[in-house]
């Protein structure tokens, strides 16, 4: 009768994963240049490796309406005012939200989403200057009141970040905005991280830090690591495998990257 | 010294258009088959061809970012969900208000519009069912504090709207809706003219009927007899010139169809 019992938002040590486990909406937030999408696709591949029912998706977009959105939020050629920027935003998150969060979430899926909440305050809260409170609303209209279970911030010096983002070459409309404006967003990313911020945003849910001043490598591991302290039995295998296969057999863990699903 | 007088929003039977004449925001609005689109641009003609400045848009729309937004929404292959629907419709009527609207009133012209705050409400709250108070306060981001000087609702029996709707040929999304959502819709509009509904929806201006159920030419004259009722000096040049185009000489005012610009 274990694979009845109900599944807690944190799972004990020995629980283990279960047609019943509850669905768990993660978020990967940073700023231009910290390799966030490349983590994202990275996660995404190293949870489906060992069998997890995974959906990635990215904002905005993620749905037909939502990548229409997508293009024109991002088109070097839009001019947009800051009011529909944010609007437009929260348009594609509802749809996504509605269509592929809420149904994957329902069956227990893992949701890894490439941006949400986190990033329409600091880009369009801090960066353009919108009143949080707009925001605020808007998005709970979006969102329908739907909170992450926990967002993984990739951080790395500003000018780190703008350096590696410069040399990826052609950069979408957001990216072209000025140093201040990324300095404000950096600095919204920044004060995230503190509790006085989070019990001020409840509807944003945790957010913790992950040093992405690294190899690509180093900072997937330090991703699943962060998975691997909440949700312990779901992303143990993950967390081994990944580590097994991207690092070596420098750790305990690392010694049984093939291991079998066992409590 | 007299053109360097300030216009009052009302201005008295004697006061003349003078180049510091203030903007009017003037909505068109209505369910499907009421003639409304009709109306706005026979209107906006009217107008014109007085020599008066005049910017008539539509929505959703009237700008290359709203043209693509009413592309998705009116588009019967879209599957939006609600909030998504709202919020597009937000996001151009914010870009609507940033790019035409506001310019235009600041430089007083009068600005025309086919739909707005009154159709979201219709729609989107008592066609679609979405919480009154998200769709305010979404659209109190959209129109920055925004007011209609006056809006005219074209008025008729809903069995006599939808026939004409039909009889119009391909439907789009919306219009694609069932009976009981467009019975919403009409009762939604109707309320809207209730004194009480006006003093609790501030944001929505002042709302009067105009019976529909006549010629084009009729429903013309009596739109711009509601302008001419308000703002008599800017439009009565207007009035006699359409009254005499379109139905004659049968009134004192047709009598003059050309009178020069007088006070």
């Amino acid at each position: 009768m274990g694979r009845m019992a109900p599944v807690a938002t944190h799972e004990g040590p020995d629980s283990a994963p279960s047609a019943t486990t509850s669905g768990l909406f993660l978020v990967l937030e940073g700023g231009e240049g910290v390799g966030k999408t490349t983590q994202w696709q990275r996660l995404g591949d190293a949870l489906r490796a060992v069998g997890l029912d995974v959906v990635a998706v990215r904002e905005p977009g993620g749905t037909p309406a939502g990548d229409r959105i997508r293009a024109l939020l991002l088109d070097p050629a839009s001019s947009l005012a800051h009011a529909t920027e944010a609007l437009l935003f929260a348009a594609s998150r509802a749809q996504l939200l509605h269509d592929v969060v809420e149904p994957a979430l329902a069956r227990g899926a893992v949701v890894l989403v490439d941006r949400f909440l986190l990033s329409t305050y600091a880009y369009q809260g801090a960066g353009r200057g919108l009143p949080m409170d707009s925001l605020r609303r808007v998005n709970a209209l979006a969102t329908g009141g739907r909170t992450p279970d926990l967002t993984l911030l990739l951080s790395m010096p500003l000018a780190t970040a703008q350096a590696r983002a410069a040399a990826r070459g052609v950069m979408d409309r957001l990216e072209q905005e000025t140093a201040a404006f990324h300095e404000r967003v950096s600095a919204a990313f920044t004060e995230a991280l503190s509790p006085a911020w989070q019990a001020e945003h409840p509807e944003v849910g945790p957010v913790v830090a992950v040093d992405a001043d690294s190899s690509v490598d180093a900072v997937t591991v330090r991703c699943l690591a962060q998975l691997v302290q909440r949700w312990p039995a779901r992303f143990r295998d993950a967390a081994r495998a990944a580590t097994g296969a991207l690092v070596g057999s420098a750790s305990d863990t690392a010694a049984h990257p093939s291991a079998p699903a066992t409590s």
